[in-house]
């Protein structure tokens, strides 16, 4: 018997169908199941001239439609229902695959996810997860962009499910989450961290330790899980890695303008290349949307061949460690915090 | 006759007053006129140490009080009139000085310059101003954290104000000014950058180019003014001065591995010392407050003594450049800008 495979969305990214092929190839070489979905005729093409062998556990489900960057999330559902993304949704559905894969539009990953998976029973609102490097080894962020306004029981909700995340990634017990704030003096932050703030304080869960406020101390180590709503957690993703890929342009400018620095360059490579490695979705694969009943996880749009292959044994390894019954039980027991922030936000009128 | 000096808060930073003293014997022997000002037996002591030659345009002006990173904004005006930090303040207002430079409590330099100082006419909130580089060298990124809840209004204020700061420190005419939101597309954004993105499209000022939304891209040269509400602006700035730190620590860590990295590290290190110029405050001083009526520069807690004399010397060359009247006359110029962000305000009821 075969295992249930993951299914692979063959045209969301940026290199599309190839790259996705190419990785669901090296995936399916690393013993992984895939259905590839989308358009067969060119999907066959490829895999032909990429001499992919009929023995892989591999195979193409024709979705004869796209959807684009440029789309509105909405009409992923409503007006594409045949496009690659919504059928693989629906393969996982009807049992026919475990999870779904994709690099395309992560606003359509999100409107997929609600719309044909549906939110854990308790959960207000999904969150997109996504990793960062950190002194030690990583952290999680979210919500990185689902959601731009957020309530107190919005970010309550995303500390229960990013520590169950990072508990079964990481292996740690009890993850120490953190808010997101401009300060960890009291005070500091807005009505919407005060009050986040306020509820983690007084109200302890059995999923996470609440550390308080976090700022910069996120890259030294100072959780393992931040929290923050989707504007704030995207622009603060989008900041630190630009902000890397700067020092990493003006030391490349510097190696171009002397032999000595070339030279220093090429002996320092395998330590660049190292220390890129643990931010690198090369190593770890995706963002998963946590707070849907099935397991969708969003690539970034440039993802290589490795990328999605890597994102496709995370598929496999969360499902096989259950992650969604884990989430479901913890936002479960998390209801007495989920009461405290819902108290909090009756208080506060001004939350919108 | 002499040049009126710059007011030097000598207990301000976290290595207060020795950095502040010695700050002010680097600058003072770069010809630029300083009053230090606090406790006068201690700062004398020091500059006896030091060997402070009595010919140097530099005194001391004694201010028994000293206000800490701990204490509250508001006291440094109401419970402490006679620390160091609102004394410079007083001798500004009373022309015995003509700009402050404090690496002490940001807070309490926004309360002074409030309090002491007064707004420019015309603008609602003053904002603090930092530099970031990218690219091609620099840009502007305010607020970085005076005002946690913005209107529209506010962020069209920052744009003119940012923009007209930029100009004199740059030579650039008419800078290239965008709004910090999590993406670039049509739709993205809160409530806030929405209708600042609509104001700026609508209505043109003398003062900037608009450029639209901008994201991780500004540190790839998007644009000369980022701005922001002060809880996104703050966090923005902390993230990205962290994550550079991480790359840094990530490398440092490789170069302790092997022999052939340490000496890659050690023939590079130049370069790392070039690329960590154009973001180190010793190269480019504080971060103007601006929209009050005379200039004071914030550095950072933790400034070195080149800092603190890098910043007296942009204090002097902002005064000489006539900031102060520049950031008046465009105010007033930009009513119409102004007039525009609160008719959208009074259409939307949300915004706080």
């Amino acid at each position: 018997v075969r295992a249930v495979p993951i299914a692979l969305d063959a045209f969301g990214g940026d290199h599309c169908p190839r790259a996705e092929v190419e990785g669901a190839l090296i995936a399916a070489r690393e013993g992984h199941a895939i259905v590839l979905v989308g358009d067969r005729a060119p999907l066959e093409g490829i895999l032909g001239q990429l001499g992919a062998s009929p023995e892989l556990p591999l195979r193409v489900h024709h979705a004869a439609d796209a959807i684009t960057m440029e789309d509105s999330p909405a009409k992923a559902v409503r007006q594409k229902p045949d496009a690659s993304m919504p059928v693989c949704f629906d393969l996982v559905k009807r049992g026919e695959a475990t999870a779904v894969v994709s690099a395309g539009n992560s606003g359509a990953m999100l409107a997929c996810g609600l719309f044909k998976f549906g939110r854990i029973k308790g959960v207000e609102r999904p969150a997109i997860c996504t990793r960062l490097p950190n002194e030690n080894g990583y952290f999680q962020l979210l919500d990185a962009g689902a959601n731009i306004e957020c309530r107190p029981v919005h970010l309550g909700q995303f500390a229960v499910m990013g520590a169950v995340y990072h508990a079964i990634v990481s292996g740690i017990a009890r993850p120490r989450v953190g808010v997101l704030s401009n300060g960890t003096e009291e005070g500091k932050g807005t009505d919407l961290t005060r009050a986040v703030d306020r509820v983690l304080r007084q109200t302890s869960d059995p999923s996470f330790q609440y550390v308080g406020y976090v700022e910069g101390s996120i890259f030294r180590g100072a959780c393992d899980v931040a929290v923050a709503d989707g504007f704030t957690g995207n622009i603060a993703l989008k900041i630190a890695e630009a902000a890397g890929a700067l020092l990493v342009t003006i030391l490349r400018q510097e190696v171009g303008k002397s032999l000595r620095v070339k030279l220093g360059g090429a002996l320092m490579k395998p330590a660049f290349a190292r220390a890129r490695r643990e931010s690198h979705p090369d190593h770890y694969g995706g963002a998963p949307l946590l707070g849907v009943k099935e397991l969708a996880i969003i690539c970034h749009g440039s993802s290589s061949p490795r990328t999605i292959a890597t994102a496709i044994g995370q598929a496999a390894h969360l499902v096989q460690k259950s992650l969604g019954p884990a989430l479901a039980a913890a936002v479960a027991a998390a209801e007495p915090l989920f009461e405290a922030a819902r108290a909090v936000e009756a208080q506060e009128p001004a939350n919108p």
